[in-house]
């Protein structure tokens, strides 16, 4: 059941219910003007990952500004999007199941749709799918180029999968997949300039060595909102697959460097109680906001501090700051954006303190 | 958006799509029936939380067997649970929205509904709410019992919130909630037996006091899956909140005792991913699985280990047992069972490797 909405275009922000998840439209919207002139002169283009926002609309505001299209993780997520009318969509993923290929293949007649491999058995299966459904379906090799995760070795190994996806009749080979999800995290520019110099060689040798059995990447994608700088200036990617520089969290903003994305993505949360002077209890835990990266974190509230979460009770710690009241509203900055935003079923869209739009998250809990 | 199901009524366990949340019909309710069983020489009664499992559709099995009603701790839950056609629902916590107090006033008309309070001023604001419904709603006075959240301090302070109910036109006095709620992850039984009759003879002398004013409790209630052995044998709760039992996760059976309940709930993953020896990534990460209380662990697979999880793909080490295969489905016991149930759309109920129902999870995401 999708939970209604919580909240009516032309509501001041306090009286938006709670839990809810807050969009700061002009910082929003700034992030993504941003990322487009970042790009602009670089030869990269964007293809924004689906996976942080969950959303067509959200999908459609990118493209408009230049976005090649979308990516996404899950086929559930593609079908949400296609739906939407998301017109080109990477699953920057691995697919092995039967039933999801063929409504992955089945999208085909509606958008533009790819995926990754890094396995010969799953190749097969992507094979029969496309057949089935009639289609010739374009596939991705994913490269592992340092963050142990998926992915084939690049080089050899990487040019024999690509081989025989352009020798299948129902596959076309669509370049090479080349992500290094962790170091995006990784917390020094330095730290994260060695790894992804490293990805880009490792990415490059393996272009050059396409190239010479003939195979051409139309894509060489990769890079996220921690290190899109370093690939979109390397001259072998073609398109980043940043996604949450749109919204920005607590742990991005720890490592930010230029260009000087705003936090857009806020949930709002209510004092609930006020048992002790120095503590203050909200309506937001852990169901509401995500602890995988460290506790959301008041915004603007200097001597506030979100200390413990329970499933539904948050712990403010009052450590010199002015006490909330009971009944306030605060604001708290997400640590993660991309599970915290796949727990709401709306975006709240804010601007000069009202609000002006609700949009649905439409692929929220699109896992399959 | 609702997400379609993962199955249909017949499949085979191995024909269910993932991520999926499964739920083992029978040791399902071997665990209602071993509460009821337990509960039964008591003189303690159940109060499921729903909070939990998010479902009239298990309430209604607990009521069946005994339960006297389910706790909730957000109105949207109440709304969810009273339409479902659950007849008495507690908000075991403080509401302090009017917005939602007129709404928890509302479903007043169809359930028994009460909520909780530790404030004055919420009180003045839950009284005005049912003056203009025009209804009575039950109030009881929640007293920190030792886990340090929301709550009067036991004793005079909670008679005094008491008497204040006890005198509004719009309020009935309903008891009191005692719930220690940090005191259900303590390691020891030792450790749990501590916090535990303390927090018992706080509420025994709090009741006490209340009767000296003539003052009676229709609800002393608390407890929870790890510690209600305790507060059923005391004499003095009369309700029992406990949720998790009827699913267990790993952080509770790290701690359990008796009865024993058995694990009723899994994730259902399957491998994407096999790219070296000793790595299997499957289909289930932050998304699929909350990690804060530890990552969720392969079931009975000796040699696997869930040794890391991003957005959507888990890593599984294999540590010297049999490597799955890629395609493979696995079991996966979750950390945490609250926050897990609630990223899912529907239960998939198993018997003898079948899918024998699929329950919608209805009350997901009713954070408000």
């Amino acid at each position: 059941m999708l939970q209604p909405p919580p909240a009516e275009p032309g509501m001041r922000e306090e009286e938006v219910d709670t839990p809810a998840l807050l969009l700061d439209l002009d910082a929003f919207e700034a992030n993504l003007d941003a990322m487009a002139s970042f790009l602009a002169p670089t030869g990269a283009k964007l293809r924004a990952h689906a996976k942080t926002h969950k959303s067509p609309i959200v999908a459609l505001q990118q493209i408009r500004r230049g976005a090649v299209g979308q990516c996404v993780q899950k086929v559930a997520e593609a079908e949400i999007l296609a739906w939407g009318g998301v017109p080109d969509i990477l699953v920057s993923n691995e697919v092995v199941s039967p039933r999801k290929l063929a409504r992955l293949a089945a999208l085909a007649r509606i958008s533009k749709v790819a995926l990754c491999t890094d396995n010969a058995e799953a190749l097969a299966l992507a094979e029969q799918a496309a057949e089935a459904a009639g289609i010739r379906l374009p596939v991705l090799v994913e490269i592992d180029v340092g963050a142990g995760r998926c992915g084939v070795a690049p080089g050899p190994e990487a040019v024999a999968l690509a081989e025989r996806i352009a020798g299948s009749r129902h596959l076309t080979f669509g370049g090479l997949q080349a992500y290094h999800g962790s170091a995006q995290h990784i917390r020094t520019p330095e730290g994260r300039a060695e790894a992804i110099n490293g990805a880009i060689e490792r990415t490059r040798r393996t272009v050059e060595q396409l190239r010479q059995r003939g195979l051409d990447c139309g894509i060489v994608g990769g890079a996220g909102t921690g290190t899109f700088p370093l690939e979109a200036a390397s001259g072998v990617f073609t398109e980043i697959q940043a996604g949450s520089y749109a919204f920005m969290d607590a742990d991005y903003a720890a490592n930010q460097e230029a260009p000087p994305f705003r936090h857009a993505l806020f949930i709002l949360t209510q004092v609930m109680s006020t048992p002790k002077p120095d503590l203050a209890v909200v309506d937001a835990g852990h169901k509401a906001a995500p602890t995988d990266s460290g506790f959301p974190q008041p915004w603007q509230r200097l001597g506030l501090r979100y200390a413990g979460a329970s499933d539904e009770h948050g712990n403010i710690r009052i450590e010199g700051g002015t006490p909330p009241k009971l009944g306030e509203k605060l604001r708290l900055v997400p640590g993660h954006c991309d599970p915290t935003i796949d727990r709401y079923d709306w975006f709240v869209g804010l601007r000069n303190g009202r609000v002006e739009c609700l949009w649905p998250i439409a692929a929220r809990g699109a896992m399959a």
